[in-house]
């Protein structure tokens, strides 16, 4: 999949398809809703286990449904274009024309192939024709009364868009059948005042929406969308981010990476890349991308200028929002708090400036010794954005790059500056989250969402770990992950990954997926402890498996079932031992939670019968003289099923 | 190193010696006591830094130190033993006698060589001439009016042993220097209700001790130790697992793994071999360790009738206790508060009793329908304990194995009676500590720490992770290190490391010391949010050097410097790069961090000049124009230095 290849021979990305192991996509809809597809992950179990097939959230899009053809040439298919053009208030045009600085003037061997198939970009009905173009000759403008076009505006004027009904369905996963078993030890988490309801109806998203505190990123061009939400109230997502750099990577590594991310479970996807045909790579990872795609826009704008920060204005960025617009970006991190007068409050840091957009703002800010024009620009930005359904993500410029740094003035002033600019936004229509730290040691994390969600007005928060020591590169992963598990369970609604090459290098495929799975890990230990309903039940189900000794349940329920596989035919390579009734902890004489089993049978007898003790304690030793029972005999149905 | 061997080819362990990279073991001696030389490893950053060399804890043992000349036959120096003599108390015996079921009846070619040079053990003197031997002929009981023996003892009459001034003089690490710059904000933790004082002293090492809060794991037979502490009020601790199996490992590699265990930074190791030439295996590991060793016994003595547990019974655990008494474990794990009464409570969880040990006992107790032989015994079990000064480390045989069972009955009366026992050994002047669990959400997790507290006088935690989610066989070492970090630092004292092999398999080399390195960062980011004083002295240099584009210094500093410079090499491979001012993230053209450079030289000049504001604009245009700067002329001492 990932050979080598010279740009020049690039045709078409090969990218990682076929169901998970024991797996198969399924597609529910909602009652209200019958033409919506949601898809999910069946998980079978073993049929002798008599439990039914456990169903997961799935953001992997059709990659991994057995029954789906795809042909990355043409794209996914656009199912959403039919929505949009459905509630109106869109008109399709033509779109700004690709200019040779849009892909880093590469031309020749180098130059990466268009995608094929790119469709006419859509923009909402405003007070001109399209916003970085005109509409198609022979077709007028779609009336739009209402005037409405983002997630937000309709949810302000009460509807519920499908986006809404299709997110609603796709959170409710195994709420239906825990609300059945009524068991309230599954609802016992502490939240720290979130409103987490029971059930997950489309009126609640659409409220949630209204005030703020979610937002469905989803641009009204990236019809291959599968509808997700991200909102303190819903399930923690993960963001994988990917991206090629000046120094190396391609576009059909990009390509690949996105789709690997989205296997293992990011919920959406940053292309950050900075190199060469950035145009084309985000074009083609749109047109196959079922995930929301973010990206930092002034790392392309600086692109277009040569990298120098100094050289940018207004105007190369505006157009790089239009372009990105068009191709149907669905959130964008601008760093529009980096105020000039802030810069020097990092002067006396450890690490000064550390985030990449922070550091081109506050470079230009200084050189031009103005207000950043990200600032000063805002409500046009938001003008711009709002017409196609582009969400912000405020970035955190001034974020503390080690542990000496965080939570400082710098951060917290600049965090103050997007609360403020939150309010802007929302005023404009637009959906807002708020990106966040960064380094922060464990007793300092809490008040980061504390605060964020004050000064934010509980606009979703969106953090990169924390990382919550410095010393150890190469295991950022790990250190960032113990942050971000708890900056989820606090509050915050979507984390951004940390590969274990943070600091060091650029992930690799092998890197994206241990990200991914790490950060999967982080987000459902925070549904645990916030008490999202039904998110025990996966927990449950592998546990069941584990002490049942249903050793392919256990790793087919597992975030990642071929490293599970592979470790434990490591030690016990025999397909037998998947049947065996011990592990390698304790070999086949002696096993803990055979043991337990017979201990467990004898407790319910014990109870049945108080009295006869000396008896059943006489039977007992009989019975249990042989410790290794043969598997057959012992597999009947577990009694905690 | 790790090549494989037939046992019958057993001669000599490899095990992996010298420095870490830019590394050299330092000894160093407190003021009170010249003659002890406690060791520390300093890390050499480079010359152009103009920063010291960073000292950082270093249980690694003389494995590390270039100038030891390493011969595992003749095992370590045993230097403590001249300090167990010279404080009296002790006598040496005759030993008992090494028995063929001791190594599980294993012969001819199977059989490990014996450790050749076994010291002949001491034992606290008492009502009897030792506990399983007799003294050698010609020798008479050395006179101990105190009759002082365990570090509890003499903590409580008031004596300072050199056991508690070199582990006092360890604590200190860093926070001398820290004094000195009197930086407040490196001593803003929460604690939670530890009393972490500014300065260890020893005797505030004497103090906790003599109040059970702290424990120095120090057999009297292990004269090869470098004592180290544990308690809530020192740094948090790590403990690494090893041992072999039935199913699989030999004695070379588990004392390599021992070996390699310390070299990433475990603070203590247990041996929980089950399999063939367990007493042997020891024996290796003892002589050669610097660390303290702890064991389950209950493996032993359940080798010693067969794998039965209904055959176990007080005469073969108490041989058994005696046996590694005498060869110098350091602490015991002892499940004695796995009472009769407690095994129903276990019934209807989703995974019965996980623990080895428990679930052995449970059995046992219910074959015989008897109280705990090790509850009934217990008296009799510090009796025996108290005359070699093994610690307890009172075991939690009914930990949770699932987020289901998290916090539940079963798991909370054991832990009242551990408790309970606790008073009765700190009676009998044992030292001890309490195991906790285990599998437990994070919002479970803070009342483990402080019921553990409340039930148990505040003698140190050790826990298991825990395991904040099920559903990652296969990275076991995250789900468990996010709970570990947290635990820690609500108050646990030593984590017990858990690998990515968990529940799959048994650790390889490579398993060891990721799960070393996992748990070295839980521990070190507890020790930050606790506000340990000198804790962010590494955070703080590794920063700096990472600002600086040191990468040298950065690799070095590092938990791992090997992973660190081979995940930068994986992108940047030329040494060139070891010094170029940026990294694979931006490239070249522009770095963020080269760039907050700038940044922060301008603004220290706005600051000078405020007026000529635009003058400076200017200037700062003209100097920025080139934004890669010459590595060497960019490289000054840095002003956060």
């Amino acid at each position: 999949m990932n050979k080598p290849t010279r740009q020049s021979e690039l045709t078409l990305p090969n990218v990682t398809t076929g169901a998970l192991p024991a797996s198969r996509k399924v597609y529910s809809a909602p009652e209200a809703f019958p033409d919506l597809r949601v898809p999910f992950r069946e998980i079978t179990l073993a049929e002798k286990s008599g439990e039914a097939p456990v169903r997961v959230y799935d953001p992997s899009g059709p990659y991994t449904d057995e029954a789906a053809s795809i042909d990355l040439e043409r794209g996914l298919p656009r199912h959403r274009e039919a929505w949009i053009i459905e509630r109106g208030g869109v008109e399709r045009y033509v779109g700004r024309e690709v200019k040779p600085e849009d892909n880093g003037h590469v031309s020749g061997p180098r130059a990466a192939r268009d995608f094929p198939n790119k469709p006419a970009p859509f923009v909402g009905v405003g007070d001109s024709p399209g916003v970085g173009g005109r509409l198609p000759e022979g077709e007028s403008p779609t009336p739009n009364k209402a005037k409405l076009l983002t997630q937000l505006e309709y949810a302000r004027a009460g509807i519920i868009t499908k986006e809404m009904a299709y997110v609603a369905h796709r959170e409710n996963l195994g709420r239906a059948a825990m609300l059945e078993r009524a068991n309230a030890a599954l609802n016992d988490g502490e939240n720290f005042g979130a409103a987490i309801p029971p059930f997950i109806t489309p009126e609640f998203v659409r409220d949630e929406i209204a005030r703020g505190r979610a937002i469905i990123p989803a641009n009204i061009n990236h019809g291959e969308l599968e509808p997700m939400i991200i909102g303190r109230n819903f399930l923690v997502k993960i963001n994988a981010n990917i991206g090629n750099s000046a120094v190396t990577s391609s576009v059909e590594e990009e390509v690949e990476k996105m789709v690997w991310a989205i296997r293992w479970g990011a919920d959406t996807v940053m292309d950050l890349s900075t190199g060469r045909n950035i145009h084309t790579t985000r074009e083609w990872i749109l047109r196959n991308s079922p995930v929301p795609i973010g990206t930092v826009p002034i790392y392309q704008a600086l692109e277009k200028v040569g990298g120098d920060p100094v050289k940018l204005d207004w105007e190369v960025y505006k157009d790089t929002l239009i372009e990105q617009c068009e191709q149907g970006v669905d959130y964008f991190t601008i760093h529009a708090g980096v105020r000039l007068r802030y810069v020097p409050l990092t002067a006396n840091r450890v690490t000064g400036i550390v985030s990449r957009g922070g550091s081109i703002m506050a470079k230009w800010c200084l050189a031009h010794h103005r207000e950043s024009f990200l600032y000063e620009r805002f409500e046009e930005i938001c003008d711009l954005m709002r017409r196609y359904d582009v969400s912000f993500s405020l970035g955190d410029g001034l974020r503390p790059g080690s542990i000496a740094d965080a939570n400082d003035r710098a951060q917290f002033a600049e965090l103050e500056t997007l609360g403020e600019l939150t309010k802007i936004a929302w005023d404009k229509g637009c959906q807002v989250m708020i990106e966040g730290p960064g380094h922060v040691p464990m007793h300092k994390v809490q008040v980061n969402v504390t605060k964020q969600l004050k000064e934010c007005g509980e606009a979703p928060f969106y953090t990169l770990g924390p990382l919550v020591t410095d010393i150890a590169p190469g295991y950022d992963h790990i250190t960032s992950g113990i942050g971000a598990a708890m900056i989820g369970w606090f509050g915050t609604a979507m984390l951004c990954y940390v590969t274990p090459k943070e600091h060091l290098g650029l992930p690799n495929r092998d890197d994206v997926k241990v990200g991914v799975i790490t950060y999967k890990i982080a987000a459902h230990a925070a549904d645990l402890a916030k008490g999202h309903p039904a998110a025990q039940l996966r927990d449950d189900a592998l546990s069941r498996a584990r002490f049942d000794f249903r050793w392919e349940d256990q790793f087919n329920l597992s975030l990642d079932p071929d490293t599970a596989r592979a470790y434990h035919d490591e030690t016990l390579p025999k397909d037998a031992h998947k049947v065996a009734h011990f592990c390698s902890m304790c070999g086949p004489k002696f096993c803990s939670m055979e043991i337990t089993q017979q201990v467990r049978d004898y407790a319910a007898k014990l109870n049945e019968q108080q009295d006869g003790m000396d008896e059943m304690s006489q039977k007992f030793r009989d019975m249990g003289a042989e410790v290794y029972v043969q598997a057959e005999a012992a597999s009947a149905t577990p009694d905690q099923a």
